[in-house]
């Protein structure tokens, strides 16, 4: 049994990591704390709670919570879980940030797109990428990882097989991303209302989303050089989940097989990615409320694009579930305990 | 041609009645106004508009909206009302208030629900409540009409027939209303959020919601002594439209034909109501985005209870388009014009 | 470990069963089987299923079924049941029937209602109507439980407590209902397509829905003579929950505490009933993908009326939850196992 | 006034353009038919309807409806229109035809999308493609107009400036698509139910679409040469509208500037296509209950990549809306006339 802490537990992804490890049989949970106008009675946040589970969300104090876990979840805005990071690390305990604060290597880029002075390069270097397909063997020795962004997951796991077996032009890749309205948190902004967002869709941020640089950069390092990246996400009337449509261009002379027996090769030990093959589509009933990424993809040898859909639930593989499924990385549980 | 001025046109209802308006062949729209904060570009709020309208929102000057028009909607939030048509009717307009400002004859039970004092007494008495289908011949001759309130008015036109002819005991009302999120406006608060509402379902303001003592008022004018009502309304994970189940109990000996005929007989000639028999019940869809009312009714020899299932679109006939008719009732144009 | 089949599994709530005995740690799965022509990919059905479950769906042959089963779920159309269950019991299988069929004591009131004839009385005799909170000394001893329908849960945990403790008056009992659209199951037809319930919002049925005589019977059951009951249940556009709103008169001076003591004292011990309080009301949100049904009242002493509002998962408390929640007492697991 | 038939009035698209004409003051509407199995109350179809409409859904009969009319809409299946076409064709009537029957002009492209023989040539090629953007000058001279294709028009609406002035290159078009349920029409399948749509989103028939090859002869039409174009539809859990993301490889040296030019150009003088400029882009809600086309691109002088955004509500740009705006052209009618 470990102790865990989450801070921030009053946001979707919060409650979510709470409602995961509340069934984790290895994991007792010893502090849920948030800010204290959020205090709330945490019945609201995680309604299948039993009558007596004695959890409650308390005011955050940091003594408190460092004193009582081992390891500790930030769900915090980004930019905050710069200073709270450091004095959990100082007190030895292991950091599960899902904040952007610790995924971007390149200070500057961060700066650039967060709008806040980034004053903790030395820990960035320590992080990790907690995107388990790629750092799996990395996660397990650090003491801070980076969850990835829900957007960055599903274009990643998308596009990985086909970069890393270098099969496509990586310099015009294209990712249309269409994801569910909890990806957007608990902001109060009239945009974010029902009466808004009921029966309408749009796109926004196009080429200008946080997670741009993050895509990008993660997607570089698969390919060992610079790849370029179009990315336009789109919002969803619906709570959960994130369907990206990722367009590539084949290299010359690569055939349709060679492109399934990448995505097979890649994925088929990997227990929360589901190949589901050629001709083959994902829907995000599929992977709603699991921490699975379902991938089908669209290939002919008459043409030469390549079409990926993938399919995540944002909170789940795309934040909380990814999260939990590091701590069982880091903490030498099975992989999958308390996710399946 | 009269010319025509919106205050608060910026809210649903002064956006749909604006929307109206422009297709209302004997109407000059010669201002739609807000306050400063509010002012927007007019085709966020009124998609159809042709490119070339020339319409747009402005801020609100009384001076320029007074000098501009003959008749003013008032679609302002509840006891903003009360100063802004003391000043217009002072210039000799016609307004139509779409507040609950006008509607409570009595200033103690307006206080109490309102928590606002009301300093217009003698405005409350020339003011007629505009709803046609009770008070058509004094809404011809009033300056100052008190658009009915949207749960109201489903719960009015549902009991009205039945008040009427006696048919009932007005001593045991249950009005179970279920209403789309437009009805609350465009309030930016955590429980009209997208995520709050949509998938979910429940009641609020059991017997304490601020439109109960304008039913109870109402049904009492019609009944001709104090009626008691239990109100119940929910919110619908919708946009539009307001179902409202009433439940009532028949006095000793009423056959089901008297109460068809009831109904039959009040709303034959009503352009905007329409009744639809026994055992035929309207759904939401049938009123959306029409100025229609709805009926159907449940009733059997061996059963004392009558149901009678009303359904309008809360924003049209319960408000905006409420207001138009009642602007094309008092300005002697045909009743139905620009609604239809 | 018991082993566990399910007949009709491809239905909403046999995959709804299957789902959950999958985390049950004392059930093995034998065999999920459903009709030849509904035979298909476990995956479609439940989507958290791990890559590697052995699970799938087979076409239903009764030897083969029987022999591998000590507890079979029967998730069947209503009159399917019947000689099912005979077969079943006859093999000395315990059965836990989610269809009416085993509900209604009175063989005519299901004839006239089910439009079939009843051929088993005798097993009807044996039957346990299936409500925990009712019954849960008989289900211990029974080995054919029948599985109460949806909104009769929903309605009579409402007024359980009312009508046991004698606080109101049993002849004018009225049960609004509003369902999700899963509480329909997967028949295809227009009135279920998706352009006809998005945005819509209807009643259907009134006074005249099959599960009215149920609720009828279970209601006079606890009152200990006839009840008279007006039911109106209205079609939601969401997926899953059903929030009924209860209006029942009180007996002369009963007093507003009286009420609360007795939902306090009825659901206190329950697992699975969470009651609110009084002017606490439960929303779908609350109870949705759980077992709870959630219960809030409005009581004053000022009025004759007292307001139940309970709030359940059409599927889980209203349907598979609960006939796990029965496997867990008559196989003396703990009853939240596998619930919670 | 022209006396106008609808036959096929009972789907979408049918009881869509009865829908206009109602309100359309050159137009009285002779018939309103449909199939005997499909023949309803019209009301249930055109809720808006005044009481004493006078109109109703009659059974198709050819010689009755053929009497009647000056032109006929046909709003029926692919395949279905070949020859009813015809026979209004030779009786002198004007015909706008809203299936896919006459607009391929390559009758064996025809026959491998629809798997039909195409027994209509000499048809086809009096058939003028109805697309008013395009083809205005054509349509007022044909008896046979070809009403485009939902998604056809989405896309070619955000691509006719770029090919026309030679912006961007044609060998590889993206066109990545998100419609609401309504583009399916009524048909009563599994897949269109409220629970299989409700809260999914997904791909479907990524380049195996009917509408592409249409896209495809029409987009190389406009650049005088073939285009390669790939093209997903995604379905959105919504009714109305469809929002096209389309991207696009700028030809060398092509400044913004030219490319905002361009759309400038093509779109100012157009009443149904609104041009919002570069950073702005439209969402569905902006077009529903519109015969709008709103368009907003993304471009940057550091970027090859140009994209594109449209909407238009299915219905009525993309079916009924653009239908009437042919016959207001065709009958030399002002073009907005009952459409805004």
């Amino acid at each position: 049994m470990i102790r865990v802490a989450v801070v921030g537990a009053t946001g979707f992804t919060g409650a979510e990591i709470a409602r995961l490890l509340i069934k984790h049989p290895e994991v007792e949970i010893t502090s849920l704390s948030t800010r204290p106008e959020d205090v709330q009675d945490i019945r609201k946040l995680i309604p299948e709670l039993p009558k007596d589970s004695g959890l409650e969300i308390e005011e955050y104090n940091f003594a408190k919570v460092s004193k009582s876990c081992d390891v500790v979840f930030l769900a915090l805005p980004h930019t905050v879980s710069l200073n709270y990071a450091e004095k959990f690390l100082k007190k030895g305990k292991i950091v599960i940030d899902l904040s952007a604060d610790f995924r971007l290597k390149n200070v500057k880029t961060y700066e650039t797109w967060y709008k806040k002075k980034h004053n903790k390069k030395e820990l960035l270097k320590k992080a990790v990428y907690g995107l388990p397909e790629l750092n799996r063997i990395m996660i397990k020795e650090t003491d801070l990882i980076a969850n990835p962004g829900c957007y960055p997951t599903s274009a990643v796991l998308a596009l990985k097989p086909l970069l890393e077996s270098n099969l496509i032009d990586p310099s015009s890749l294209i990712v249309d991303s269409k994801s569910g309205v909890s990806g957007a948190g608990r902001k109060i902004v009239p945009s974010l209302l029902f009466t808004a967002v009921n029966e309408d869709f749009k796109a926004y941020k196009l080429n200008a989303h946080q997670h741009m640089p993050e895509i990008k950069q993660v997607l570089s390092e698969i390919a060992r050089h610079d790849v370029n990246v179009t990315f336009v996400p789109h919002l969803l009337p619906l709570e959960r989940g994130i369907l990206s449509t990722v367009y590539a261009t084949k290299r010359k002379n690569i055939k349709p097989k060679q492109i399934l027996e990448a995505f097979t090769a890649s994925y088929k030990d990997e227990p929360f990615v589901r190949f589901l093959g050629s001709g083959v589509y994902p829907s995000l009933k599929d992977v709603q409320r699991t921490n699975f990424c379902d991938i089908g993809i669209w290939t002919e040898a008459k043409s030469d694009t390549v079409i990926v859909v993938s399919a995540i639930d944002n909170l789940l593989k795309g934040a909380s579930g990814q999260a939990v499924q590091n701590m069982n990385i880091r903490c030498s549980f099975p992989e999958t305990m308390g996710l399946i």
